[in-house]
């Protein structure tokens, strides 16, 4: 009782850095001991441990079906970052998904069936929650899927010695691009979905899976938190972002309270032309990193916005690999660059990587003035 | 002038994070303007920069024919190190080795033609350092190749507005195994070579190119360290070490003053069967992180002593990708684990890798407690 009683005090004190492992015994069933891990972050949640194993999702490795790996980093990190204001980081315990199975969302991500009575189960189901199949193959007549994956997080509180679900979030990946095929094995085509059509979308879809959600067993009066998230182009190498999110509380079948997110993400160097006072910034401290070697270095940047505010950058200079002494130099000159023409006060990454992996890491955490570096050797 | 005194200034402090960038303008030459990097580790040194370019080595790329990429860090940072004691990295700047280029060190590390009037000149050279090819084709009766590679950096000072060469290091890569061929594309066949034949073939080279290069131009009295390497074989996890040092100073044509360097790396877990208080650490580190989740992790470390005292500690845990929220985790619990398990007051890196590269990355520093981590997202 006294490590349980710790680990909350601990809590109580914002603590997130130490490693306040904490560990109880379960003595009302027949389950293992439980565990947590510590919190390397306060954006992070301590997750449950039983018996030094982690309880994987029920539908694990499914958002690895998005269109990137941007992506399913964005989706995955996204929804944990939008649960942090019902579900605080420092009050509540991260779970996998483990209230829907791969089975079941593998058939609500599919086209509804509609009326028909023999349905192809392989592309719809009467679950289905994309648009019945309206038999058009152009972009612009068929009806795309906007739906392209599901994400259950679960969110616990301690109870007694135990840990009980207290809050559940989902994620909809919804498609800027749907791809799809005229012919099985044939060329690729893609319909282009507009944001508002997606929003549209997602909200009355969002709204039938918390009503599904709320005839579970259990789930009938948990907070259920939801977000849609627009996913990238195959091609693009910034991830997507979350534009709306809402709740369900009290119980309620549907989602309340939907409130807009007016994030973007943009590739640096930018391709359409827009300048701004961060491009010219990027383009001062491509040029000086590029040229630092008689052959170029690659340098480009995501840059996340909220409205018009430059919030983050996420930076890779890419160099081909002839010694360790020149990565060294390379990673100074990196970050006296970084520091002398990149935006102030916004955190910054900077990888530093070669054919055979990353070779060095630059980072600047919100409000601090140094990158700190480390040189892989 | 302000800036050049400025930069000798905070080099007097000992400030080694701070962005202490300097700019000189050589009034005595037609050279173009000269910067320094800043410092990022009192290891590592600040970089000579001309007019934004660095200079590469006049045998740039060289160290790539070593056996693996663990063996090329090991001697690049290997030797820099060793530099340390002659050159300190607060008043010695950088600059890849100028004096010896490709040419040169490609004939040197070839077999030594011996008297033969009309030499094969793709296999040996008049001025190879490796040994005459005495026919015999069996391991143990033909005269191995000693010397692998050769790697020559340049330690810099100030000189009013300018830098000017103050010291050499020179490294010879050796080789514990020497890799042959018995016909041209035939099979591959191995000479194991002992420590004790590598030191004393080694200290006979380095008395032959420090000879070498007291001939050349302006070099006739500069102070030069020599490291001999012994490199590991190709399919060995660890890197190679430095076994001896030596220097030659006031003009000296020979090395002396060598001294012994009782350095290992050792990759846990141990195939050999051979325990200590390490190997158990890491065991129980290994069980609680390999477990963690239904499928194994991979879990290995290099381990860097000398004498008897672990002085470092790599890990590598190698993870199947699922999804962002179980490398979080995964990181947390490698975190707490590491703390828990791992020897204290020692360096210790951890990188958590997946098929698609460097996840997760966690470091303690030598004389911290907590562990500072990096989740790439």
């Amino acid at each position: 009782m006294l490590a349980a009683s710790c680990g909350l005090l601990l809590t109580a004190c914002g603590d997130v850095t130490g490693n306040n492992q904490t560990t109880t015994t379960d003595t009302s069933t027949s389950e293992k001991a439980k565990a947590t891990t510590s919190q390397l972050s306060k954006d992070y949640y301590r997750n449950v441990i039983n018996d030094g194993q982690y309880k994987v999702s029920q539908s694990r490795g499914v958002s690895l079906s998005l269109n990137s790996g941007y992506n399913i980093k964005a989706f995955e990190t996204g929804l944990m970052n939008l649960s942090h204001s019902e579900f605080p980081t420092d009050t509540y315990y991260f779970q996998e998904g483990q209230q829907l199975d791969a089975e079941t969302i593998s058939k609500w991500i599919k086209r509804s069936s509609g009326d028909n009575p023999e349905p192809d189960l392989t592309v719809s189901d009467p679950e289905g929650l994309n648009p019945v199949d309206n038999g058009e193959l152009e972009p612009d007549k068929r009806a795309p899927k906007y739906l392209s994956q599901i994400l259950e997080q679960n969110y616990m509180v301690k109870d007694g010695d135990n840990f009980k679900l207290a809050g559940i979030s989902i994620g909809l990946a919804l498609n800027s691009v749907d791809y799809y095929q005229k012919v099985q094995y044939g060329a690729e085509f893609k319909t282009d979905i507009q944001r508002a059509n997606l929003e549209a979308e997602g909200k009355k879809m969002a709204n039938e899976i918390v009503a599904r959600l709320r005839k579970m067993e259990g789930l009938g009066n948990i907070p259920i938190t939801v977000g849609l998230f627009e996913q990238t182009p195959k091609d693009s190498l910034a991830g997507g972002v979350f534009f709306s999110e809402g709740v369900s509380k009290d119980g309620a079948a549907t989602v309340a309270n939907w409130k807009d997110i007016n994030e973007k993400k943009v590739i640096f160097p930018r391709t359409d032309g827009e300048t701004s006072n961060e491009t010219t910034s990027f383009e001062n401290f491509k040029s000086q990193v590029q040229s630092f070697f008689p052959n170029l270095n690659g340098v480009t940047a995501e840059a996340t916005y909220s409205g018009d505010q430059l919030i983050k950058m996420k930076a890779t200079v890419t160099t081909q690999f002839y010694g360790q002494s020149e990565i060294i130099a390379l990673t100074q000159h990196v970050s006296d660059n970084a520091s002398k023409y990149l935006p102030p006060n916004i955190p910054i990454e900077i990888s530093i990587n070669s054919i055979d992996g990353m070779e060095a890491f630059l980072n600047r955490d919100s409000g601090e003035k140094e990158f700190q570096s480390h040189v892989f050797d």
